[in-house]
């Protein structure tokens, strides 16, 4: 992987903490003037970090403003293979769009697609997503595990399992997982999944897992208003979006692995410990028609046992899920 | 679906056979002028039409050359569903690249992605795939059958078959199969097919079917020669390729109807009538590893079984198949 000039410099001022770093030893390690050191800077600083300048002493890193750019999800980040390969936009339509678009260019394992903002999100079944400038995390993650396709279902809940946890350790409240895909606070939608594959007809080519989180957003738009609400609105505070989406890839890397080498099973409890159906009574409404019943749990594959009024078992393997409360 | 002035043209000329239509008569049903109906006609001819044009009797159609335009395949094609929403190319890096893309912006179910050269054509594993301007057939196929992915193996044979009935009826040769995704005159190749899906996790959203075709090539570069043939040179005789698209869209229709209805089974016995393993000697070199024994025959799934030397039934999913003659 190249190293560009100012991920060098990121490096070489994280590596110091809290100290300073002279602009002339910056020049020295980079091969560069201390003017083109300046430079390096000042863009460094367009892209949110904050960094400090003092005379004689040098250069230190502050903190980083909330921006998503490659630099800030890169500076921490715990991963050894995901994000590895970012692509960042300011705007873009549709980050799994871009994403599919990579992967036909041959993209490598772990590419991160993420934006500022989505003009076109989507969810399931083509449904649009609100995805509006730096208040959330709109991201599309391309993994390409050797697998057949019909071993890609659990993607959707390893990364439920991914973001709950993530949500939990950097905002201090504890999502719900409403089987398939969606997160949920108190009852309304913070965070939705969608996976989608390109695939031989044998054998996966990518597994490609959009992330959507509302997570700085004060308001929504009327017809949300009454289903939807973000981190910041559920926990009372401003949330990191950097800092969310490194502890999403380390957890979602992890996750993988245990996946590939173990199977779904053990992760499982880890599902269902974040998991809304279990015993209560719902009905699923699927593309050939409505079941009603009570959810038993998910099997090792993921699929949504539902134990119909009739007394009949039915495997669920996708649906919009309503509770009865 | 909008009809273009051009198209509406080949369907008069079509409708009146081997009669002439007077320029007044046409400028009358398109509502144009008569210089426009001949601009047309104009157009008409550089996509490779024989128009004929007779003072005081009007137009005719006496044949079309061998370029695969929109027209080219639109004139006499018996299809409900597939073509009608055609994306032609002289020169494109591969049409599989932008079929993918085209899935990904919504296109309707049977768009056809067709090109007259490919300069970055590819087979199964991203192999490379020679596809010179002008002599064969390079073209990839949206279907959107709603299936779960498991379902999607099939295609590749489906697809085979339609390719080998319509070689044998435009051609006059019976080409073999070979399992999965390779057609052989005289034990040398003269068309593969690809099969790649976009999914969700549970659903297909696209299976795309990339098929390539040796047609009118007299000759191969060296590394080709030894394994590669052309139905022209396996028949002697130039073959009109928008005439042997159009039998293999027809084909392919109506197989897949099949398939939806009743499954792989009813399909199986005219791919067994095409196919050239079963009962042979083979080594099957899987992702996997080498596994050599005897060819059984394929699955109602499609899957090929292979009993091996040590007396074991292997199901193969996926391989390169090398027969022992």
């Amino acid at each position: 992987m190249q190293i560009s000039t100012r991920e060098k410099i990121i490096e070489l001022l994280t590596e110091a903490g809290d100290g300073f770093v002279s602009g002339e030893t910056l020049a020295k390690k980079l091969n560069c003037s201390r003017a083109a050191v300046w430079k390096h800077m000042e863009e460094l600083r367009k892209e949110g970090f904050e960094l400090e300048a003092v005379r004689k002493k040098g250069y230190r890193i502050k903190g980083t403003g909330d921006k998503v750019t490659k630099n800030e999800i890169r500076y921490g980040l715990g991963t050894k293979r995901l994000a590895r390969n970012i692509h960042y936009r300011e705007t873009i339509d549709s980050t799994q769009r871009l994403a599919h678009q990579l992967v036909q260019e041959g993209c490598p394992d772990g590419t991160l697609v993420i934006a500022e903002q989505q003009t076109g999100g989507r969810g399931r079944l083509r449904r649009s997503w609100y995805s509006p400038k730096y208040t959330g995390i709109w991201m599309s993650i391309v993994l390409r595990p050797d697998l057949p396709p019909q071993m890609a279902p659990p993607f959707t809940l390893i990364a439920a399992v991914a973001v709950a946890q993530a949500i939990e350790e950097t905002a201090g409240i504890v999502p719900e997982i409403k089987w398939p895909n969606d997160l949920l606070i108190g009852g309304k939608k913070c965070a939705g999944i969608l996976t989608e594959l390109e695939a031989d007809t044998d054998r996966i080519q990518a597994v490609i897992t959009g992330i959507g989180i509302n997570v700085n957003e004060t308001d929504f738009p009327d017809p949300l208003k009454s289903i939807a609400t973000s981190l910041s609105l559920a926990s009372g505070k401003k949330v990191k979006r950097a800092l969310l989406i490194q502890r999403i890839l380390e957890k979602l890397e992890k996750y993988e692995e245990i996946y590939l080498q173990n199977g779904f099973a053990p992760l499982k409890i880890l599902w269902e410990s974040y998991a809304n159906v279990a015993g209560k009574k719902i009905t699923a409404h699927t593309l050939k028609g409505d079941i009603s019943g009570s959810a038993v749990g998910i099997t090792d594959d993921g699929v949504l046992q539902l134990e119909g009024e009739d007394g009949q078992m039915h495997a669920i393997y996708s649906a919009d899920i309503e509770i009865e409360r």
